[in-house]
Formats: C-alpha cells, sequence, structure tokens
C-alpha cells in the first residue's frame, strides 16, 4: 500500500505546530508528511511588535525549522506557495510542484487596510521578521538624521500606530520602552518626541474588560503615549497621516506610520479558489473545508464561528495551536482507515496583553490581571508554547526569564 | 589689572588640548580661559570611521567636555561659531557674541568635493559623530530593506568609499569586518554585498612605502573589498555612482557613497576674512596668523609648510596635539608679558593605518610594522593620547585594551 502524502503549507503556529504533532503521533511508515514554508525558520508571531520596536532581537523570535523538526519524519522544503489546485490535489510553488493526498493549509495573515488612500504603500505592518526588523530600522535611522539635518523635521520623531488592539497596544508598550534609549543614543531629547496612537474603535482594546481597559491606557500615557480613540485614519502619505476626530481633521507629520488594525487570510488561499471572508476560509467542525474532504485549514487561514457571539473567534496562537492538534489528530485517524473525525472547539484559557517589559493586562480564566503579575504570566504563556514546540532544550534556549527586569 | 579673556573655538584635537595644556599650566588669576563648541562633547576624529562602520559604539569615540576641563579653570560655552571679527576682537556665535584678547581658531575640517557633480548633494562624510552614525544607520537601512523589496536592489548592498588615502582605507578595513555581522543580521549572503573603493591617484595611501600599501591592499582584498585605482569619480547620484579610468567609463549602483578622499579648513574662518588655503590660513612659525599678533591657529585649520618637501603638512590629529603644547605655552608667555614665543615644529613619530580590528600597517621611526604587532602600535598611540587628554582615568573609561580581540 502506497504511503499518503502529507503536505503542510505554512509554518506559522498553526502549520509548525501540526507538523510537530505529526511527528510525535504518526510512524515514519505511516505517511510522508512535507512541511513547506518560505523561509528556513518558524517564528512567534505574537512577538514581533517587540522585534519592530527594538526591544527584544529578531533571533529570539524564530527558531530554525530543522531545529525542530526531525528530517527522518518530516521533510522540510524551503519554497513559496504560488497556488493551490485542490482538484488535481497539487500546490503549485515558486520552484516546483508539490502533489498531495491530504493538504492542510496555514498560510497565516496578510493586513487588511480596508481602501485607506496611501496605507498600503506608506504604512508598514508587523508581519513577518523582515517588516520588524525594518520597522526597527526605520525608526532608528529617521532619529539618525534628525540632527544631521540643519531644519528639524520633526516628521522624523512622530512614531504613529494605527489600531489600540490588541497589537497595537503591546507595540506602543514596547516603543514606550525603547524610545528613552534611542533619544540617548541620538543626543535628542524625550519630549521631542511622539508615539500617537490612532484607533477608530471608541475605546482602545475592544473587547476587555473596562477596568483593564483603563489600567492599560492610563499606564501608557504615563509613559508618553498618546491615544487619540474613536478616530478614523483617512490618508497616509510619505511623510503624514490624516485622521478625522468629532467631524475634527487633525494632520500629523510622521515618516513612520505602522498599521497594526486589520488583518485578512493571505489572498493566496482566495486565489486558489476557496470561498473565503476576508481571505479566511470557513471550516466544518473537523477542520476541513466545506468542498474537500482531503483539504484542512489551520490558523489564520481559517474561519470558526463562536457561537455564544454568532461571530467569528479572532486569529490568536492560542487557537492556532489547539486546532494544530486537532488537525494532526485528524489526519492521524484519516491516515489509519478512520472515518470518525474530532470536531474543534476552542477552549479559551486566558489573554494576556503586554504594555512593556514589565507590565500588562489580562484575563486568565474569570481572573483579572494587572500590571508585574500580568507581566510574569504573559512569559509563562509565552514559554508554555516553546515547551511544546520544541521541549526544555528550545525553552531554555529562547525563553522569557527576565521577570525581575 | 584685568585679566584677559582667552577663547578658543572648537573642542576638537587642537582646540581641547590647548585648554587642557592651559589648564594646567595657567593659574586661574592670569586668565580666563574660554572654549567654545557646539556640542557638550569633544571626539576623536580619528575614530569616527569605526563608528561610521558600526565596529565601535559612537560612546567610546565621545568625551564630555564637562569630564576632562575644570570648570573653575575653563569656562566651556555651547554654542555654534557664526563668524570672527578679528579687528573687532569679537566672535558671533549663533547664540551671543564673545569677546577676547586672544583668540585660538580650531574649527577643523570641511569635505572638500572638487566640484564633482553630486557629491555633496548624495555623499556621505565621516565628520561627526552626528555623520559617524548616521552612515551606521543608512547601511544597516538599506541591508534591512533589502529583503522586503520584491526585486531586490543591488545599490542597497553596494557600498563605494571615495578614496584610498588614511581614513579611505581605515573604513573600508572596519566594513569588511562589519559586513559579515550585517549579512548575518539580516539574512543576506556576503557574496551579495560589494565593498569598493575608488582612488583616482595610481596608488592607494599615496605617501606610504610601497611594500605596506602592497600589504594593505593584499589583506583588504582578501576580505573581499574591491579597489579601483586610477579611477576619477566623475557623478553620484541617489543611487549610483560613476567613475572613469583608462578611458572607460563604468556605473556602480548604489545608495551609500562615502566621500573621504579630501578635506579644507572650516569655511567659517575663510568667510570672517583670514587669507587662507583650501580654507586653511598659513601661520607664523609662533602659529600665529600673519594679520594679527593676538590670533592663534591650531589643528586642521592651520597650514605649515614641511620644508622637506615644499608642501604643506597633512591635517593629522598627531600635528594637531603637538601645535596645541606650542599655543598654550606661547599664550602662557604672553599673559606673563613675555615676548619671547616659541617656535612650533612637529616631531613625526609614526604613521599607524588601521585594515580592521586585528590588522594594520604603518611606520614608526625608521620600522616598517605590517599585520597584528601594527595593530598593537595603532591602539598604544590611541591610548597614549586618551592619557594625555584625561590622565589615567579616561584612559580607563575609553582606552583600547582588545589587543588579543
Amino acid at each position: 500500500m502506497k504511503k499518503p502524502n502529507i503536505v503542510i503549507l505554512g509554518a506559522g503556529y498553526g502549520g509548525m505546530m501540526t507538523a510537530v504533532n505529526l511527528q510525535k503521533s504518526l510512524g515514519v511508515n505511516e505517511a510522508h508528511v512535507t512541511l513547506v514554508n518560505k523561509h528556513s525558520y518558524h517564528y512567534q508571531t505574537t512577538w514581533l511588535h517587540e522585534n519592530a520596536a527594538g526591544t527584544l532581537h529578531h533571533d529570539r523570535t524564530r527558531i530554525k525549522i530543522n531545529e525542530v523538526l526531525n528530517s527522518g519524519k518530516v521533510n522540510f522544503v524551503q519554497d513559496t506557495v504560488v497556488s493551490i489546485h485542490p482538484e488535481e490535489k497539487k500546490v503549485k510553488m515558486a520552484n516546483g510542484d508539490i502533489e498531495y493526498d491530504y493538504l492542510v493549509i496555514g498560510l497565516g495573515f496578510e493586513a487588511e487596510t480596508f481602501g485607506i488612500s496611501g496605507l498600503k504603500e506608506h504604512a508598514f505592518t508587523i508581519s513577518s521578521i523582515n517588516s520588524a526588523r525594518l520597522i526597527r530600522q526605520h525608526i532608528e535611522y529617521n532619529f539618525a538624521k534628525y540632527n544631521n539635518e540643519r531644519e528639524k523635521n520633526q516628521e522624523r520623531l512622530n512614531i504613529v500606530v494605527g489600531g489600540a488592539g490588541f497589537t497595537g497596544i503591546e507595540f506602543v508598550g514596547e516603543l514606550a520602552n525603547r524610545v528613552p534609549e534611542l533619544c540617548k543614543e541620538y543626543d535628542i531629547p524625550r519630549e521631542q518626541v511622539r508615539i500617537i496612537n490612532v484607533e477608530a474603535a471608541p475605546t482602545a482594546l475592544p473587547g476587555f474588560d473596562p477596568a483593564l481597559v483603563e489600567y492599560a491606557m492610563n499606564s501608557l500615557e504615563a509613559k508618553g503615549v498618546e491615544f487619540k480613540i474613536g478616530a478614523m485614519i483617512k490618508e497616509v502619505t510619505p511623510n503624514s497621516l490624516v485622521f478625522e476626530k468629532d467631524e475634527q481633521r487633525e494632520e500629523i507629520p510622521t515618516n513612520t506610520v505602522v498599521w497594526a488594525a486589520g488583518v485578512r487570510g493571505n489572498s493566496i488561499v482566495e486565489a486558489s479558489g476557496f470561498e473565503t471572508m476576508r481571505g479566511r476560509v470557513k471550516v466544518r467542525e473537523d477542520m476541513r473545508t466545506n468542498e474537500y474532504d482531503d483539504v484542512f485549514i489551520v490558523g489564520d487561514s481559517a474561519l470558526i464561528i463562536n457561537e455564544e457571539t454568532d461571530r467569528p473567534y479572532p486569529p490568536t496562537a492560542q487557537i492556532a495551536i489547539q486546532q494544530a492538534e486537532n488537525v494532526a489528530h485528524n489526519l492521524k485517524t484519516l491516515v489509519r482507515g478512520g472515518k470518525d473525525l474530532e470536531g474543534f472547539t476552542p477552549k479559551i484559557q486566558g489573554t494576556v496583553a503586554s504594555l512593556g517589559h514589565d507590565d500588562a493586562i489580562g484575563v486568565v480564566g474569570s481572573k483579572k490581571l494587572f500590571g508585574w503579575s500580568a507581566s510574569v504570566m504573559k512569559k509563562v504563556i509565552d514559554n508554555r508554547y516553546l515547551l511544546k514546540l520544541g521541549g526544555f532544550g528550545l525553552l531554555m534556549k529562547k525563553g522569557k526569564f527576565n521577570i525581575f527586569h
């Protein structure tokens, strides 16, 4: 009997953990497992804002795929997915094609810019190691230039972050820690630098408990972050951002706009003919697409509805990691000839948003957490993932243990 | 009797050491000594190429003026010199005027671009802490952008240095050490990066012994530096450099041109009506100008002729430091009512050019030095200056002791 080919596209949280789970649970003789990814490394998307701010080096955030996967059990192909052809059970990559019996699509997210003028062209997004270290360098380059110009350009020192959701808040928290260091490095007075967070919704951190939101905003404002809440971004140019609040337009001179207010699924999935909503594929209970019994979707590419609220679950690492366990389990069942696939339900254990290196807010179970204890909890969550992904060795190498900073 | 006002313009090697020498030799009741400088710090111009390459942090290169000077003995004014009025014994600064009885001009150098098209607008110069850290960031920013663009731009990875004199050679030596680190940081293959040194003269390091020049070029070529010798730069644009060699024109795509091939005296001196050659004032034997008995010139602002060759001495730190001793001595004589000023003759003790962190070439006395021993000698020279400037404490704080790297 021919061994089935399982092909996993993308080494984000969902794809990577699917591969790791299959590596643990499937025997070498049961299936060929192949993981396809653009880079030779996996990275923790939820740490990228720290790399972008410059408070954590990106080598702490990325993990070489061949350090985690056993090449005897999972074949890793470094290539870029171009298109998926489910009718032909084939994936086109930049350097070749690959055929599958079972496919797992975990191609992650991309920025959703809602057609705001100039946003796509001029704003940065925190979406990869490459884009995160570019943001770090872009900010630093503007600081370095500031004192080299006779006419001082305030646009070099204004940093605008679009969106006060989870990522936006975590990013301005890191910036608030980083900016004083940059001021020292480039002889710039701290009060000259502005960190401005623009949010269209009527509150920061929509969905969080108001007491937590208030704590977060007070804490960040104390560190010099300015909030523009209920403010719609209207236009971004190479050196300005225009927003509208209370029917007033305001223009901020800035060379640095970081967009953290909207994501959608990777457009390759939509372009390959899957039915999507904002690029995400609505899946069956067992994480397969409605159209194809041999195609699973994990992570940000998958759309699942929270029945309590009748709205989609947000794309989070926590859910992607849980889905990967489910998908790996169901693949094992199919490979072994079973038919009884398991349904997936997220178990939201907790959500903690960092506000810089020693501060955070969050909910774990029914308990609200503030300040230092929340920031320790955040690191515990991050460390648990590393343990799950690569065991104790990886935890020791990449874990966050600086709880007393 | 009124105490005379001694005003020193510029805290480079010449001005700073004049102030330090006066602080040691003059009593508080003998004169008011004032040092005027744009920044609150002195810096070692001969280390700036390391800051520009990113191999040494600029805080190692700069020294806070108030850490070296005793404010009870020398008054430090942080201001920018606008113009000098020797007939009125007055100096105009951005924020006020200052009157003097004796003036010491040590305003340093600026780039001489010989009218080459686009050079002034688009090339960087290694001339200050601000310009050096901007070069470091400019190079790094281009590396960071490289992998963020779908179409790869080779101009981001080509670094062209104009001039294979002392500074040009030392800078490419540091770049050769730095580039592999940058390649690792930004996931760029080393062979993709070019470091190109363009020199118009028929040899690199003109004036050096041919055996030393050959050693230097071989050593640098082995580390991946390309030399274009006898090549005239014709034009610089934001993303290219054109040179002509053997009647052939060649264009190099590059965003980074660093000009290290020509200096002239600070143009403020010329604009203030002093008679200059390339911005440098030809001085009498006792370092005073021909026109004014109360104006001394030190460092790169001063032009003195080497009688053996009938050509000007090059502007070096070594000579500036020696001149400062002479000028301080003569000022002491004048303040005390003496008339018998001492003439100045440079004593060239040695010249060592670094080729990166553990390699160098040079001449000390009549002895040629190569490789590691030369690089140790270079650090000994640097450390001796720190000892002279600020004593043992400063040497310990800023000295170079990594001789076994």
